[in-house]
């Protein structure tokens, strides 16, 4: 199986690339809580090598009573943290209600997994020129995960980064089964650029250094990881957020140089 | 786990009841085709003791190059036949964006297995008082699966239906694989009303017959089975659809009454 | 695929048959804890209709420490109840070193799920005349599982019976999940004799009722259930057992005929 | 879940060790097929850095009518590949019946994929006092894999490697998902050694090199390749077998140190 449409092989977001050579890393809170904590993390992420901000302000919860996040005053802090730092900000679209604010303010929209064959919602961001990162669902077949992408594509819109994620196994040690080998199988039939989320995919915050550099080392273009100044007491997913300090301590040792332009 | 919002035990359309004791059948085509072809299995199937007509208007498939369903048109026709037939007609809803047509002439609601983790889309069916039918996803736990009920449910929409229609797993003989121990459970943890879908499950045709007396047995509120007049040369999953003859067939083998009022 | 081997449709054990219509319930405690409780295990089970008697002397535990049977002493208490109600005996073979004992004591050998790609004990079974009772391992495609049995019919024992018991899935909420439709494909694919297991399948004594008669419609060939006196001291599996009285009650419901023959 | 008998970090076999910081790697043909082959085999590996030859002499397959391995034979070229080379051996033992001339002639007995729950077979490994490779099972879970360990260690045998090949998933782009998180539970929850085979994880030979440089960064302490000097030819699993060349490169890109020791 190979893509129908044409795609860039790097995806550009102002100054920032991802693709070909590119690695690029995405990192933030599960979810916008206030502007002191997303600007703070923000500035340790920026300092330590991050090129994308990531931040959820309309969370897919697994149940309605969790936590949805702050909706659109979450986006409007992200964006005070892009401000600040000049990072470009990534962040999920659950509803084409807000995608014309996305299309103003966020730099990538990002797809999540539950949404990943909500066809409706990929042809309307295909409509758009923001770049998408879409993530892999948790049933999803590698194949399904590039037809998903075309459905993207098919509507003009050529910046897509592709995200594993982890898929679901009878295996309970972990949240999902990181699946790496996905990653060279995308890449062989696409030319596509992969990102690798070993956050979600593991849910422990102790695992996601080791994997990073796994999937570095099997050739993935980037990496998006959950960072959180206060993991403990995190309104989601804090076990597998990392901190700051474990942050820059992993883009020490990944090699991973800091951004030129300073905030 | 327990459902924490109100819910009706029987879900009433019209005269028809599902739940309690009251099973019902749900039949027709995965996708409608024309005028002719959805009048036709509709009278047919409604002879045979159907108790809803099912036809697919916008197909959710997994390329974009795939038959994508004839959309507003299909709505039409199927209307047609609710109106020449009398039977209330079930139909997949994809998008926010035709919810107000739906909720004038569709009298429930389909959300695909695809989408049951989309809770924006969950959510706009919750403030509506159409039943709503929900399939499983094809990677969704039994308890993910309550709590996607529980986000129509939150909106005060109280009669939701579920539908088992196979899990993905590693076995590829079948599309999917037939959970019928999770009507069980379900039911256990809830009392929503529970159909099961042997033909999205299984994806072949000669094993509808036996997993719907399967399903019967294991105590299932109905079932929901495609029927096309022509597999063979169905627009989409032909291989799965059984005929208005076999339909019949089966309908006299699980013993199921023909309704009582007429078109 | 289809089997290269010869094999028989209907497996013959004394009087009792299994296999094109005759369907046979297999029936006893996961494990022989003593003589007085498989003495009065059997005498229930056949008094309700069972034909078979199983019961593990032999246990293959996933940990050590668990309690592994009471091995050969286990097999005289067996091969006591069957002397004492008549009923054939079925029970796991866990390692060719009992294999003559077997032979000469057991009526049914049963390889486990966990056994079912131990090949040389597959060939070694296979060379006796002694029918066998196949377990699906739990990560099975059916054509391995179907492969599996040819290594048993190849060595020229042609009585196989082959036993769904759930496969493993993301599914947590049963034990294993029941895989009904396997049953179809198996039979469509040889005329192998199959019975279900919905005891080990589920993990849920609740569920083997309704699970055995949905087997029953979809067209197993028998049923294999896990009864104890009394399950909550069982040494193993006691959740999924259930009492004679209850195995009365679904012999009934199932409208199972007793043994003509008394012992 | 911790191991709760005493068991060694650091596997040794002869002057060679696996685990805590010595990575060891593990090559040779899936099947050894004549003297010539496993010779040729044997002496590019070790030139290459290999630290182990391994080579299947009896082969678990999934039908009797592919090719079973050369068994006693092969294992006699095994040996003579030892001999000429100083590289110890590792193959896979399926039976008891064989086991007293493993313990004589064999550096590190293999349990494979599908018995690794073959519990009597592990009580037997567990008597000797041979180095054991266990292969994680297709469906298991990294609990049950080291509960399936704790059945070797409860006899004595304090010398086990695990192997991470891959477990059963819905994704059949390769032929299981290697899951290398597993190797960090692992380590987590005990300090056996682990090592990585990619061939059999993927299928793909051109995923080899990539795996194995992430199965590397992740933390393990070595690996299992498949190499073969004509894989188009070779009777077993020639798809995911390397050439002696691309062997020979990986090793230099995993800067792999070669053996002082010569033969």
């Amino acid at each position: 199986m190979h893509l129908k449409r044409d795609f860039k092989r790097v995806v550009r977001v102002g100054s920032q690339k991802i693709g070909e050579g590119h690695f690029g890393v995405i990192a933030g809170p599960c979810s916008v809580e206030s502007e002191a904590q997303i600007l703070d993390i923000a500035r340790r992420i920026k300092h330590s090598g991050a090129r994308f901000l990531r931040g959820g302000a309309f969370k897919p919860r697994t149940s309605p009573d969790d936590f949805q996040g702050l909706g659109m005053s979450g986006l409007e802090m992200l964006i005070k943290a892009k401000k600040a730092t000049g990072l470009p900000i990534v962040t999920e679209l659950m509803s084409e209600r807000y995608l014309d604010f996305f299309v103003r303010h966020v730099d990538m929209i990002q797809i999540g997994a539950r949404n990943m064959q909500n066809y409706e919602l990929l042809k309307a961001v295909g409509k758009t020129r923001v770049p998408v990162l879409l993530k892999r669902g948790m049933a999803a077949r590698v194949e399904e995960f590039l037809m998903a992408a075309e459905y993207i594509l098919a509507g003009g819109n050529d910046q897509v980064i592709l995200c594993e994620r982890g898929i679901r196994t009878f295996e309970t040690i972990t949240r999902n089964t990181l699946d790496l080998s996905a990653v060279l199988a995308i890449k062989q039939m696409s030319r596509l650029p992969v990102v690798v989320d070993p956050s979600h995919a593991t849910g422990h915050a102790w695992m996601v250094a080791p994997l990073s550099k796994a999937a570095m080392a099997v050739g993935a273009d980037g990496l998006m990881i959950e960072v959180h100044n206060d993991p403990e007491n995190a309104l989601c997913d804090g076990k597998q957020s990392i901190t700051p300090d474990a942050f820059e301590a992993l883009m020490a040792e990944l090699s991973i140089s800091k951004m030129t332009e300073t905030a």
